[in-house]
């Protein structure tokens, strides 16, 4: 089993790219990883993406990808697991390679929402809850999230301004990202008076519809040094499931994947939560953030929260998070998001994130979250430079 | 690197299982696979499947799966190349094993296209063509076929009826297979009978629409005679790609990528075309069966359709293939055909095929094309006891 690391990161402004289509956005991300990583051609592209098939009515991405870019011996395919894809398809590339098969394999994450109407997208989006059982009773998303954060409010005695500053944290860090969707701050009064979309989740709880791709390139960790000036390691790629529908599961606040996955996560880079310089989570709702703070061994049960009021996730903090934007204010792009993640990831341990720089961050973790939590995929990360 | 072994199968029948959920589909066939292995867990679970977005409304098909069956530590996702997204989903699953991060891991493709009508299947279907330039002129995939059809008769001077001992000898086979969609003989009369679809594919040029599951599960090689007392090696894992659209490959009737995926196994596995004892290839339509042939080395430019003529693809001849009915009489649920192309061949090489059993088989190789021939993985199988 060889070690893996990233040598090389591409990614492309979040946005509603009316006028791009699918292979474009795919191209600019894959391209841009590969030049970043001084190559031009490569063993496998492994695309993540939930929704080609449905929205765009283009499924077979993989040979859509490689035959665009040019990439002829490239073996391909598409990965999926909702809104856990970009992650899913990280960790293919990732045993590609450990296996020996295979030696630069492009991770690519891609999705186009906009092609269609938010309802349709929503109804898209639905089908990574359980269809039968959960989408049949008229159930969306954002409602699932509501009913979670419903009873985490009951549950725990928060009101839903106690959730403002996963909101105003991550749009502070999106402003300085220029692929960012939305790069402009908000303040608490621009949160406490953002429109309810379904009780208690507003529009400032909530991450956007929208488009993006972005992409890595893996390569044996023997090999890196001599082909990048700045490689990063794959210390962890872990994967942890749970029942499908919320009612399914023992104790629906408890995000039982996201614990597991963490879990294994740290013993398979031998560290603790508290090593790591920061945590790129899944903060689709702002629910979710709590939830993956209090999963992945950061706070107390029903305690996530706090970190958020007591301003631990700010890049100043105890669990810097979202230091790009995360999904509310970078976007969420649902099967490229878990390569923003790790694109982002890769910007802190090479000290390239600019004004969100966490100053000399070594260690780094991602939190790709599938369905309302049935598939939580967690990589760690560490600078080899 | 290990090398990797199959030890238990699975398959339920392929049908129109109109009273089926998408789930029941997978249970059956998974347990099937594991019970057939002497398994209780695996450590991971992957899916090949083409449409359930489009046409169940259920994507997360892993996290579906894995909670449906019980199979708590697994992890699970889905893995698309459109008809080759069962292939895709073995080849993931032997790179997991090859890699030595996970041991045993059940490799699944399911199916469930007629929960919707057959035109709305039928467009979902072309989404494994070229959305943008292919399918928005009106193409769909029976369309494709013909023209390839039309121009391969044109350019070599074959006559339709040339064709049908591709559907015949399908027909034969599956009738002796009760897994098979259609278990009844075809005569020369019935096939030049047969409706006209696209012309010049007939009703019996083309393979079905269906619903199906098959089941898979690997271990490395080294373990599996302790586990199975019939294991079957993976001696090659090869995939070929072509530009995604027709009208941009070089020369259309080619099928480059089938001609790259068999000339990658055959030097994986170190043996030549006539090594082999069977060749399970992807005859979606007759012409599709004739390209491959030719791609796969069995015949020249031209001349596959003379291996049907000389009933050379019998279970007697020089390269029986569709030994259990292949996609025309089996049928072709299309995410899960590439693992009924892979429960059968392990059929063979055991000695389980029945009245359809090719005296002595140890070595097999099948084929599984997505789309028109953008994709194309390839597996060759030894056995081992």
């Amino acid at each position: 089993m060889r070690d893996v690391a990233i040598i090389g990161t591409g990614e492309i402004p979040v946005d509603e790219h009316w006028t791009t289509g699918i292979r474009h956005l795919m191209l600019e991300a894959g391209l841009s990883a590969m030049r970043d990583a001084n190559i031009e051609s490569v063993d496998a592209l492994y695309v993540g993406n939930m929704l080609s098939g449905e929205i765009v009515g283009q499924s077979h991405l993989g040979a859509l990808a490689v035959d665009f870019m040019g990439l002829d011996n490239a073996e391909a395919f598409k990965v999926e697991a909702a809104c856990a894809s970009g992650s899913a398809a990280l960790r293919v590339g990732t045993m590609a390679v450990a296996s020996g098969l295979l030696d630069l394999v492009l991770v690519l994450g891609v999705e186009k929402m906009t092609d269609t109407s938010g309802q349709e997208t929503s109804a898209a989006l639905a089908g990574a809850a359980d269809a039968e059982y959960e989408v049949s009773q008229g159930i969306s998303f954002v409602a699932l999230n509501a009913l979670l954060m419903q009873r985490y409010m009951y549950d725990y005695g928060w009101k839903r301004e106690d959730f403002a500053n996963f909101a105003i944290t991550a749009h502070a860090n999106g402003a300085n990202n220029p692929f960012a969707m939305f790069q402009r701050p908000i303040s608490a009064e621009m949160y406490a008076r953002s429109p309810i979309i379904a009780t208690p989740v507003g529009l400032m709880d909530a991450s956007p519809i929208c488009d993006g791709a972005a992409a890595v390139v893996l390569a044996p960790a023997e090999f890196a040094r001599a082909l990048s000036p700045a490689p990063v390691k794959i210390k962890a790629s872990a994967v942890g499931m749970a029942p499908l529908a919320v009612h399914d599961r023992k104790d629906p606040l408890a995000l039982e994947a996201a614990r597991i996955s963490s879990r294994k996560a740290y013993a398979q880079a031998g560290i603790k939560p508290e090593d790591l310089d920061f945590f790129e989570l899944h903060d689709a709702f702002t629910i979710m953030a709590a939830l993956s703070l209090e999963a992945a061994g950061f706070a107390e049960r029903g305690k996530g929260v706090q970190l958020a009021l007591d301003n631990e996730i700010s890049l100043k903090g105890r669990v810097p998070m979202a230091t790009m934007g995360g999904l509310k204010a970078r976007g969420h792009p649902v099967g490229a998001t878990g390569i923003y993640q790790v694109v982002e990831a890769v910007m802190q341990l090479r000290g390239l994130a600019g004004a969100n720089q966490i100053p000399g961050a070594r260690l780094g973790m991602t939190q790709n979250i599938g369905g309302s939590g049935a598939t939580v995929i967690t990589h760690i990360f560490e600078a080899m430079s």
